[in-house]
């Protein structure tokens, strides 16, 4: 059975925690190294990526990371440098799409050592918006990523899909670890802002997990009609409370930021009108200035820390004045999104 | 002169043989290994990769093989990525084209150690479907692949173009030699499909080839009117009754299935329409039915293999129940693909 | 401080022959080698490529001579693979653009040992003309090149923007000093020559300059009104006469060829219409035939080698006896591409 990492709620957050502090490991030997020293050798391993989205941070945090452990990267922009590809058992294919993934992950697999999926809805490029094809739950399925990894005998890293992204959710733990320490118990908001464009929710969905795997006290702060995922919200607070944390949500800006050790932003959609933007209530100008993550609002904070998985809209999720401050590491937490790969594939395919 | 490989025909059948043999060594020695054990060490060697058309199993297949020998690969997305290329002798270069192949590949040579071509016209992605631009008999001629050849001295692969699919036909050789053992003398059957779009012949002609040079008894199963090109047909004649086979083209669906070894499937179009969908009668419903591949044609075998180049279209290439089951070698057939290109890469760029 | 390569003008001329004589012995050295012996080790080492526009020769030479020291590449088609990215500062982020080098640059300097960026205007595939999106002087600022610099800790490479093409700059240094071994005094000609559009003014400002900095008598050949930029004139001129040269500017065709040594080949665009097609008084077709470089025009100068920075237009810039003649070097010099981008990144690289 091979080990995928499709999200971090298929592990416990014990293991989750060791993998985010053996990517800091990494991180402290590798940096500025070239070939990180003491980590395995990835020399003819090869990890495919498949990107139906696009990428900076994930392809380059990736594709390093293998370089840096020896290894080798493919990456295949799906729809363009390939075939359309089909997930639904029984299908009769004389549409669009051309090749099925009963044929396409296990051929894939006898390739590549381990293979990387992006697969997400409403991840568009510039101001472009897309309309999504199916209601959020559905979507939440994942069906192309689980019709993938159930047909994979190598390890499925799912690098962004509807309902999760457990690679932002890891490198978040290393960087919650690395800037507090022992995080357990100390404050952090996830909190929402206004964006021009309605976003995916797998990106905080992956971060409340991932304070709530650490053991954090958690505020997710957000408008009302802007709530995660229910069934992610009990699993947040399930496994924050068993791990000697706890988690809240709330409207209340004030209240929510005062005593913060970490603040980190997001946006995201409403999921009752997902990827059906004319029949969202579209935030007002007033939810904008109210909800923008600005100077005075930290200051209410305990010194927070200022997080934000990247990229970020400038003036519109944050101010200029948050993000050139000593205290924002959104960077570092980038960072750590090459570091927590390389753990997360030393871990996969080091032992092969 | 550099050793190209741009059509089985351009080599004798036994040493297509022993590439297929190799081939299925280095799988045996390598599987699962990173690094192939034993095999050249091509570090700091290069194989650049020219796309024309999508790709899945050909791109991933060489970058693969590449990085298991030690070696790198450079793909570039011709028309996106770059220039518009010229082929045409004493072009006056006013118009669409940038730059000339007399440039383009002594240019790609000098930095290349070996380089993959794929251009072939009717590939697309999806359900749209193109003209061609010109007749096959003259799209046959490849005029860019066959110029790049000539102004090149490092080997030039073909990945396929309008006329073969020599990797293909490599691939589909070390999985007949790996099913059967001794192919010589058995019976292959290669089977036209119904398709919704008029697909290029490239494919079946290597396949055809491949089964021929093994000196299997090859039996060509297509509609009245859908033949593959005559000097192909001819050349596969020859060589098949050179090794101790034999080749026949029949529309006799029952006869032709029987007592089959191995069933391999493809659609094509008609070269008489070639590209020209409009002109071409296409094929009525109950063609498709007709030549589908299902479980009850296959009965009429002798429990034989199926094999298909892949993408296949499930349930209009070949039914659900043929592609689950245990006789079907398409992913098998498609790893091949992988120890092929390593077989092959090894041999033109390991003596470097 | 990073050492960045963002224009030769900031480096001098000394180091800059040094370099290219570095690439010479690099290319003595791993002609036909694979990994380049006694070549600095880059295992684990990535270079990050960010391109904006096409490229053929810049990309494979990149990504060859990282594989050549061992080290890999990531590239990124911006634009298609990524977001849209920002540059000015205080940019309030709410319309088309998704991220800012402020973010960008210091995460893929964290996870990259080096950035090449390829970004400039009026790059174009096909025969596609684009309107530039501001006049000459302002696109010359290369903002987005600059601000990235100022972000990145890791060397930042240019691969062409609105002002400069370095590397050819560089290649162009070792293929002169290749050819003529002690290029000081010598003559060398740069000749404008017509083409369908107008093309950008990076190219020939970099090579105007390699010439100068050897210490060359430059000889810009060019119509009224098609001047380089006044600031590269006049910079080149005093790194001519520094280096003991000269630099004149005339639009005598005849007299200019006399005597050459080398004749290098480049069209570019109006200043003064610059990215303005409709506004640009079109080159007449008497200019087209009187600028084109042919054998008659060659045979004035002193067996001069010819050059062209590729992708050229055959009988368009240049006719095909000059380009099949054995003085023309242009796949020379494109080959020096790679040796010089081994160079640049063993030395920038190499010592980290």
């Amino acid at each position: 059975m091979a080990r995928h990492f499709l999200s971090t709620l298929d592990h416990d957050s014990a293991e989750l925690a060791r993998l985010a502090a053996a990517a800091l490991e990494l991180k402290r030997r590798g940096r500025g190294a070239g070939r990180i020293p003491g980590a395995p050798d990835l020399a003819g391993r090869v990890l495919g990526l498949l990107f139906f989205n696009p990428s900076v941070r994930t392809r380059v945090s990736c594709e390093s990371a293998m370089a840096r452990l020896g290894g080798t990267s493919v990456a295949l922009a799906a729809g363009s440098d390939t075939w359309r590809f089909e997930a639904r058992p029984g299908a009769v294919m004389d549409g669009d799409t051309q090749e099925h993934v009963a044929e396409l992950a296990p051929v894939l697999a006898s390739m590549c050592d381990a293979v990387g999926i992006r697969k997400a809805e409403l991840m568009t490029s510039g101001a472009q918006a897309t309309s999504a094809s199916a209601s959020y739950a559905e979507l939440a399925r994942d069906e192309f990523l689980h019709a993938f990894a159930r047909h994979s005998d190598v390890p499925v890293l799912n690098l962004e899909s509807n309902a999760f992204h457990p690679c932002q959710g890891l490198a978040d733990m290393a960087t919650l670890q690395e800037l507090l320490g022992a995080p357990r118990g100390e404050r952090y908001v996830l909190t929402w802002a206004w964006h021009p464009k309605a976003l995916p929710v797998a990106t905080p969905h992956s971060q409340l997990l991932a304070a709530a795997d650490l053991g954090m006290r958690v505020t997710l702060l957000r408008p009302e009609g802007y709530d995660l995922a229910p069934e992610v919200l009990a699993a947040a607070r399930t496994r924050a409370e068993a791990a000697g944390g706890a988690l809240e949500v709330t409207d209340d800006v004030e209240a929510a930021y005062a005593g913060a050790r970490v603040v980190c932003a997001k946006s995201w959609g409403r999921l009752d009108a997902y990827g059906r933007p004319s029949e969202e209530a579209r935030p007002a100008a007033d939810l904008r200035a109210r909800w923008i993550v600005d100077e005075a609002k930290l200051a209410r904070g305990a010194d927070p820390w200022f997080l934000h998985c990247l990229p970020i809209r400038r003036n519109v999720i944050a101010t200029d004045g948050v993000l050139d401050a000593p205290r924002c590491a959104v960077v570092r937490q980038a960072e750590n999104r090459l570091w927590t790969a390389a753990a997360l594939l030393a871990d996969r395919l080091g032992r092969a």
